[in-house]
């Protein structure tokens, strides 16, 4: 199955996703709607809520509440892109400036905090104890994440383990969350709820590992940035992580100056690069990706073979195919 | 009753909120509750606490949840204040140097949305949905606030009824809510808890009009901060506005100038701090928070004249007679 075709498969679903969007976006204070409007408009793949839809089915849910609570999981993402966009000093996002380059830090601090009390505001409504537990538990390992991230700023010496920490709560957690919840809705057996949130821990790995393979071999047009932008923010992800641990001496002291570098050269990108490719950094990420993809698949067995569960297996596979 | 006598009231339970504190600040990331326990320590007066702890009691509440709810209150005021700092580039905080000096604006927000998301997983623990419910819709409300103060940032022109839009969101709501939170809890009769949610926003109301005095008329000690620093930050509050509106042509154009200056001119404060005393600015806010106060003292009267409502009188009295 193709990745449109599985959006075309819950394609009512995610019109009316928008409109929770739409509705949940309003606010007395005209800014807060614009910036708000501004972030989840600037080309998200709603792949969370694209999770939560086609788990919901999966498990033949047949209430209301999957709708509202995948727009609950692209507010917490957008607000997360938000902070992190300040943390990071990031100027671009997707193409387009990024909302602190528009509005300032403080709207994107603020708008951000809006959206998360929204998102919790619409689990309120439409969740119940365990789907806010899920949430509320992601959220404080996104921040957890982050936090472990900016701490390992610049830090070539930083873990293999470390790196799999942040990833897992910085993304991989509300992935799983999502079908989690979704899981949690259709009432189904512990042991398929489990098998969903792994799942959803499985793919979001793999799709932060390619995120991070594809910041030093994509193009500036498909990302919408930079390429070498982690690198440049003082970011050490796995290609650069394997790259260190199996480089020569003169390539690792390469690769420490770039990274601690208050002023990033950008003469050296090239430089890095190669040593990374010489490295089998690239490869390496890319091939732990494919394991966890596969594992991602195999954890679905627990369901019929029904169509969901196809598309669900063609997410997983997108994951790694995606150039962008 | 004075204010001492209020927090001895209520000190073993205040204890057991201390202890709530350390326990939900460990993390993984050590570096997350580093930054914590500093702002949680800095110096707060814990009166969100103090309030949702004496309503409960008034309400006659017998169960355990009144203590990690009213850490919950402490926590999200906390998550607002290391955001604010960041979004005002505050550098000082109750006499210390700002989260956001000390790690950077970087820490102060991801342990900003850590404390956030802990107090929703607090509050999805130990509360009910209307009481999740209450809490949701006020951090909406609180964002919301700061967004307008942002927007109405070097606007002389700001009018009463922004400010008080401000204030009501800002701080007042949450006041509000430690107290209305506690009439759930205690289950008692919906024109009670009415009462004590407005109870909650009028004092809310009056404090955040006297902090706004202070920073015009305290010392620099007994703030922590230096004196002026509304005017210094751009922000319009009630004294400037009603000095603004009542003050002749020249002293308007001064105060305009001082609050509209990129780089605030150090030699201008005590012009505008005269044209505020000419004009009466103080007086009027201090007078709009005492008919608050008395109005709050007014919503208790469907409750007993037990020891906690004497107590929350003196918490309202205690409001406009601080110092600090």
């Amino acid at each position: 199955m193709q990745i449109q075709e599985v959006f075309d498969l819950v394609k009512d679903d995610m019109i009316n996703v928008e409109e929770v969007f739409k509705k949940n976006l309003s606010s007395s204070v005209p800014l807060v709607s614009k910036v708000g409007e501004y972030i989840l408009n600037s080309g998200g793949k709603r792949f969370r809520p694209l999770l939560l839809l086609l788990c919901a089915r999966l498990c033949n849910y047949n209430g209301e509440s999957h709708v509202p609570l995948a727009g609950v999981m692209e507010f917490i993402h957008t607000a997360t892109l938000l902070h992190d966009d300040v943390v990071d000093s990031a100027n671009m996002r997707r193409g387009n400036a990024a909302a602190n380059t528009v509005w300032g830090d403080g709207a994107s601090i603020l708008v951000g905090d809006f959206l998360l009390s929204k998102a919790f505001t619409m689990a309120v409504t439409y969740g119940n104890d365990r789907v806010l537990n899920v949430l509320s538990h992601s959220t404080t390992r996104m921040a957890e994440g982050e936090m472990l991230q900016l701490v390992k700023h610049s830090d070539i010496g930083m873990s293999e383990e470390d790196y799999f920490e942040v990833v897992a709560n910085k993304t991989a957690v509300l992935f799983s969350s999502s079908s989690q919840v979704a899981a949690i809705l259709g009432e189904v057996e512990l042991e398929q709820e489990v098998a969903l949130a792994n799942y959803g821990m499985r793919i979001g790995t793999a799709y932060q590992l390619m995120d991070d393979c594809l910041d030093y071999v994509s193009t500036d047009n498909a990302l919408g940035k930079a390429v070498g932008n982690d690198l440049r923010e003082g970011k050490v992800t796995l290609p650069l992580i394997h790259a260190f641990k199996s480089a020569n001496e003169t390539d690792r002291s390469v690769l420490k100056a770039a990274i601690e570098a208050d002023e990033f050269d950008e003469s050296k990108l090239k430089e890095v690069l190669g040593i990374i490719e010489r490295c089998g950094g690239i490869e390496y990420a890319i091939e732990y990706a494919g394991k966890l993809v596969e594992e991602a698949k195999k954890d679905l067995e627990l369901f019929d073979p029904v169509v969901e569960r196809a598309a669900l297996e063609a997410v997983a596979d997108y994951v790694i195919e995606r150039s962008f």
